[in-house]
């Protein structure tokens, strides 16, 4: 039974809302009066379809299903998240939660994405209070995982729980921000940056594709992975963070920021401005330089899933909740489900050879974990290495095409393991892998036979398997 | 012949400066009164070479000479650029320039790596004020390829050229500031976060654990690939850079940021972050710290490079000053010389599978760009897709190993190319690989002849090739 959400608003935050929710599965009932409202909704989440699955090596849940209301009695019906994304004016957003609570569901969570008020701001003329919150994302919402939380001294901490299991759940990175103040955290440092960019554009100091420049090609790239006090403390060396403060407090004497100033927001700055911005990026539509961002956001991301660390591993305990489970190992099984996602491309357009081994690999360290070849055996006791792979390239492969790979076990005996895997595109057979192990300890790193435990379990999966057919391409390994 | 680098002050800064500038091909030589410089510096470039020329998908030059004098006359010597990383007190640095002016080349440019400084500033008492510019790199220096070049009235803007072309040589990619200012511009929005998170963990809003999530679950991540003004560019929406600025600009008349107020830094405040950055990181030394920011970076700059984009643009850019030569086609030649990158390891903590074959599709890519399948020709015309692979596996590769491959033709005919490669780990054949390719039309995606001038230079090559013998593990190829 899918979980309903209901989003009110449908501009950038709110379509970005309604993209993610959907994709991991939630019915999305959206309310937004303005024209052209649906078609943008529905533009993002085809946007989303391409990046955020990718985020992941396993298949996401089956997509909820997005419907369009023309009343937020309609919106709200069975909703158990209610996000409201409207425009930064307070009377606004309050006279819709007044709406919006007459008919909701007092369970139900309404979350605001206020850049900027308080949710003592935001209670303000509501029935129940203690139901508003603040939940605050980033765009593009459907791939960047932070959410601000923020209550009021009326809001209930077992609903600012409740609040944080459910974000999680979709893949965010709930932030609970220990008191309310006007514009969180995160936009507090976005508008300091913000407010000293001006000047520097006003003064003719940089234009702003040299100020974008002095972000990405340094500090940005820092501040992907590690954030400001952990890599003051880099910099601070061996004698930690209070030496930093020591050598670097003092710059906060020196007059290096103007940032309590605000430039007058006069035509001719506005226009520089925007000017400059056409000449930095204005060859690329909107579209354009959405996917590019998407793309880029989810190559980065992907690195750091790799790695397993910063929001890397937020990813990587999401998708331990949507893994598949084991299944049934006698008969020929899945080992694979995913998308393929946008930096396994190469310069022909389509997934790169390598990337035909990869999901093979992956499909082979999740039949292996299955038969007891877990990390944690990885660590103490041994594990198994490829010795030879034969594969055949059937079909081309494209980004975003749902890859999955079945494997059967061709032979098992002593050290040594057969696999045959069929990695099919779409529904058509893509590539076969006939792919050769043998059992290694890890203390050697040499050939060992598998414990007795291991070897009996594989041979009978081989021995049911056989049943299936030796397929026509095995028996290419094996033979030098 | 190797260029040399007089590196000044063997801190974060100079020791990061005095690792690229040697991993680049340069002669170093390092100036540093301090006990323990020497090792310090060395242990640098051991981690830069960790790191540095994993960026790279070729190698890099042979590494420079590093050398440690005890005097700035010695350590000047023959250098035609020196780089200044001492501490941040005026004084000091004027008297070093004045030692360093009267036994330097006149011709050599004097950087200052100072993070506040202005040119003036520095030039104040100097022999020739025009021989010395700001040069301000961002930690580690052997990694962001950011420096921002400051000059003053009395600078010449020819030496600015020249610098400019200097640090784009050793892979920086440098910013050139158009007017001086306290802290240069990039630093500004490093004091404006810093003073705003100092209020943020004073007023007890957040933790520095929180921050720093509240950074690199977010804006971090985007700012990482496209900075601060495309990124509005987009939250603004196809109305653009006015629309948006129309949208925010009112914010800036809220007091979203405490800024021009600083904090007063009481031993309560210092204790306070120093307690709360241990409680978030004093389970890692520095040195873990940095290995693990030094992998995230490579991993997230090695992303950005497939994609050729944001900081992956530069790496391209500097990689194809660097390409090796065609080599001679008519005998078996080097197709990849290559360091093994962090990203390319798996759960068996050495080189997946799937990256032996990607090392192999890389060697493949140079051999048939060689043979006239270029960009280019790809774009417009055809290419040669694989059909099929065979893969022996050898031996373990682990991260940082020097990974070669030698390429020889073992058949064109027709559509038809077999390929067979060697892969060398440190001069150990740890894979072969054969290769099988048809000639396609990039029209049709479907096989077809390849033009007749690069079907009679694949024959003359696999002719020429044939007298080196087939090797033992051919033929796994072709057979169904």
């Amino acid at each position: 039974m899918k979980r309903t959400v209901a989003i009110l608003g449908g501009g950038v935050i709110g379509g970005g809302w309604a993209a993610r929710f959907a994709l991991m599965g939630w019915n999305v009932r959206v309310f937004d009066p303005g024209a052209g409202a649906e078609a943008a909704v529905r533009a993002m989440l085809e946007r989303a379809r391409a990046a955020l699955p990718a985020l992941y090596d396993v298949a996401l849940p089956d997509e909820g299903r997005l419907t369009f209301h023309d009343t937020i009695s309609a919106a709200v019906a069975g909703a158990e998240w209610i996000q409201e994304s409207a425009p930064e004016r307070l009377a606004l957003k309050r006279k819709l939660y007044q709406q919006v609570q007459a008919v909701c569901d007092p369970a139900a969570i309404i979350g605001s994405s206020t850049s900027g008020f308080t949710p003592s701001e935001l209670q303000g003329c509501a029935t129940r209070p203690e139901q508003i919150i603040v939940a605050h994302p980033f765009n593009p919402v459907y791939l960047l995982p932070l959410v601000e939380l923020v209550g009021s001294q009326k809001t209930d901490p077992a609903l600012l729980d409740r609040a944080t299991d459910l974000m999680t759940g979709i893949g965010m990175n709930p932030l609970k921000i220990r008191k309310e103040m006007p514009a969180h955290v995160a936009d507090r440092f976005l508008e300091a940056v913000w407010r000293e960019a001006l000047w520097l554009v006003r003064d003719g100091v940089a234009t702003t594709q040299e100020i974008d420049d002095a972000i990405r090609m340094g500090f940005g790239l820092r501040w992907g992975q590690m954030g400001l006090f952990e890599t003051y403390r880099l910099a601070g060396g061996p004698a930690g963070m209070k030496h930093f403060i020591a050598q670097f407090g003092p710059a906060l004497d020196w007059p290096w920021t103007k940032l309590m100033d605000v430039p007058e927001l006069t035509e001719d700055l506005i226009d520089k401005i925007a000017a400059q911005s056409d000449a930095q990026s204005g060859h690329m539509s909107i579209a354009e330089l959405e996917s590019l961002r998407d793309g880029n956001l989810t190559a980065m991301m992907r690195s750091l899933k790799a790695r397993g660390v910063a929001v890397g591993k937020i990813l990587k305990d999401h998708e331990k909740t949507i893994e598949p489970e084991v299944p049934d190992l006698m008969a020929p099984m899945v080992t694979l489900d995913r998308q393929v996602p946008v930096d396994w491309v190469d310069g022909n357009g389509h997934m790169n050879e390598s990337r035909y081994v990869q999901a093979m690999s992956e499909a082979s360290d999740r039949f292996l974990a299955w038969i007891g070849c877990t990390p944690d055996y990885i660590a103490t006791r041994g594990s198994w290495f490829t010795v030879e792979n034969h594969v055949r390239y059937l079909a081309e492969v494209m980004i975003g095409d749902r890859l999955t790979a079945t494997t059967q076990v061709l032979e098992a005996k002593g050290k040594k393991l057969k696999l045959f895997y069929r990695i099919e595109c779409n529904g058509t057979l893509a590539a076969t892998v006939e792919q050769l192990l043998i059992h290694v300890s890890m203390a050697t790193r040499r050939a060992e036979a598998p414990p007795e435990d291991m070897a009996a379990l594989t041979q009978a999966i081989a021995e049911a398997h056989a049943c299936h057919g030796v397929p026509d391409a095995a028996g290419a390994t094996g033979r030098t």
